[in-house]
């Protein structure tokens, strides 16, 4: 009755829980363990857990290393699972098998990446970013450019300004697929051939998109790509990282963390490294094997679905949210991040709101788990495999309570954000 | 019967069970969840399951990742696990708390470290170490001087030797506690002074010493170390690793890896890069979190032994194993290697023998896992706090017979190994 009044109307959550009714990938909720108390909208910083993963960690630890010790390297695969899950993951991203490996986390993956890019342009000295791109990717960038003692840079420019600083300077472009705050998606496959007409090379960060959108870094003429395993890829907490590397690059491709799993024949115990001339070639240590067989789960969980779809599905959940916030007048203050089209923005979506911290601690009372990204920002999540229309309903109606409530003690003089 | 008329005379099955009756150890043993029907002989490669680590995963994966997801990095301590986890390895092998940190696989720590020794002693040119040392700390050294491109240089002496070529361009002494092969044991405080002495820093390698032994880093003046998780800390296949930084020199150490968790404020999202002065500094990316959980099960077993009851333990086992072997007129061509004294040899034992994979192939037909190292070295590895006195004279008494039958074979033209 509330909502009838004012323009643009509310929708009646019946209409969105028809939504879920024929919804496509509904069905694949199931596959997930949830919370029954919680609408969780941070799958993108963390995503839930897959059923089968408990059995399969169980199936590893009390079947294959209880029993069978330390034959499990050769016998179970063990060895092999960067390159198996690494297949699995490039089948996600558009990559031909044979070119994607899970290595250690991403910063570390980015590291070895980016300096086998600059190692590829000995004669260009930037590595050209945006101010939009994870910090952890420019703290990375920062610190090596530092390193590599060439009087090479690190520049960061506004995101429309990228491809206006393409020069002959540039080694190399290390961009987000999808900005992590404001979910803006940038244009890969335009920027790569751009950055190919200068010369340069691009290193692609998809970790909010793997998984959760069509991505075709072999079609895009993408050169190097990191990415992930714990957000759209459901892997786990501090899930295992993967590194793509286009075959067009891996024959001379080097990286400079020569540990022996990236030997062509490790357990000869050669006294001289030589390169593994696969992706493997790209690991160093031993691989993290209980982190490697949960996110196989999660990878395993996302083929059973398609792509096309999900990203169809996020680009409904996060536009009706849009306009779910926008239609009730409470909300004013929180400002929307990023591009106001949906198609234009990735499985997430940000709003500005001076008690930012105060509003997700109030959601989260709510039962609406979501993310602060200081100093001043709310961060919504919908992962399409187990987020529901209905969940978009509530939450939005959870947020105006919240905002309310958090605004409300502001003007109190109870909180003192702003 | 049979050995009644050999000198020296191998001594009857029976006086092993009785050490196992008075073995202060023996309680641990039940601490495992080992195969009923298998001696295993390589907990020095990949460490036993502890008993408690199925639950303890389940109870991280099905309690606190499934249920509060995202809020585990704070709630559940995941984001500290590198440091609690850190400070437990600390507590074993003589570390204060404050100076150790698991980071990812051994080989990518080493690689920071080592990057952080040469920034600690910038006109010195020479990474030293000797041509026992385990290769992939070779391999990783010598990319790293080459990609410092300062005309720096791995230099790789005999063991013997290292203390001797100890000089002014001397950066960093690179060494391995106990050789991988032969099981020899360095003096590492000696080592350390004589370093010292000559103005160089030292980094040593732990993966077969730490949780094996009594080892005192703060004590003998080490100023940097790595050690693996999966062997004697029995932390599963793909462990992460450890990396010990001294107090002395963490105030102004750097690392090259310069991800946001080891940024003093990563959620800050802070454009600018500020080293967390703690060892968290010597971190990159996000925790492998089920890794680390199970790693803390097996450092949590180890602590509640006496690393000096282990060490006698392995120094008893490891002594016996030779002596029986010696007693036994068949083993003629087996050739131990490394020391002949037990003091001076870690927790395992190898032997040189022309048809060494076919032994090792038989010892398993025979229920004995043990590792073939090539190109001719069989490996027995004895971690006291599961191997029994019992299965050392089993396990000799089956090399005996398996090199009878490869020996036998090789006679008989069935094999070429020679």
């Amino acid at each position: 009755m509330s909502g009838t009044t004012t323009a643009p109307a509310v929708p009646d959550r019946d209409t969105f829980v028809e939504l879920d009714r024929h919804d496509p990938l509904a069905p694949l909720r199931d596959h997930f363990d949830l919370p029954t108390d919680l609408i969780y909208l941070d799958g993108n910083s963390l995503g839930a857990l897959p059923a089968g993963t408990p059995a399969a960690l169980d199936a590893v630890v009390r079947g294959q290393w209880r029993n069978d010790l330390n034959r499990g390297w050769t016998q179970h695969g063990w060895l092999r699972l960067p390159v198996t899950v690494g297949d699995a993951i490039g089948a996600l991203i558009g990559a031909a098998p044979g070119q994607v490996v899970v290595g250690e986390s991403t910063s570390t993956n980015l590291f070895k990446l980016l300096w086998g890019a600059l190692a590829q342009r000995p004669g260009r000295r930037v590595v050209l970013s945006d101010t939009g791109n994870f910090p952890s990717d420019l703290y990375v960038a920062d610190g090596l450019v530092n390193l590599v003692s060439g009087g090479h840079e690190l520049r960061v420019v506004p995101t429309d300004d990228v491809v206006a600083h393409l020069g002959p300077d540039v080694a190399v472009v290390l961009l987000s697929h999808v900005d992590y705050r404001t979910g803006e998606i940038l244009p890969v496959q335009q920027i790569t051939e751009r950055a190919h007409e200068a010369g340069a090379l691009v290193l692609w960060d998809l970790c909010h998109s793997a998984g959760a959108m069509p991505v075709h870094v072999d079609e895009w003429g993408v050169d190097l790509a990191v990415g992930c395993g714990y957000k759209h890829l459901n892997g786990g907490p501090g899930a295992p990282a993967f590194m793509y590397v286009s075959h067009r690059l891996l024959p001379r491709f080097t990286q400079p963390v020569t540990g022996w799993i990236g030997h062509r024949d490790p357990f000869a115990f050669d006294p001289v490294y030589h390169r593994d001339p696969s992706p493997v070639g790209l690991l160093s240590g031993c691989p993290p094997v209980l982190g490697l067989v949960a996110l196989e789960q999660g990878v395993r969980l996302l083929r059973r679905a398609d792509l096309r779809q999900i990203r169809d599905k996020a680009v409904a959940l996060t536009d009706r949210f849009v306009r779910l916030v926008a239609a009730r007048p409470g909300n004013r203050r929180l400002g929307l991040l990023g591009p106001a089209e949906a198609q234009r923005r990735g499985s997430h979506v940000s709003y500005r709101h001076p008690a930012a911290e105060a509003v997700v601690a109030e959601l989260l009372r709510r039962g609406v788990m979501v993310e602060y990204r200081p100093p001043d920002v709310v961060r919504f999540g919908f992962a399409p495999l187990y987020v529901r229309y209905a969940d978009v309903w509530d939450a939005a109606a959870a947020l105006t309570e919240a905002v309310a409530t958090v605004e409300t003690a502001v003007n109190d003089g109870g909180l003192r954000h702003e």
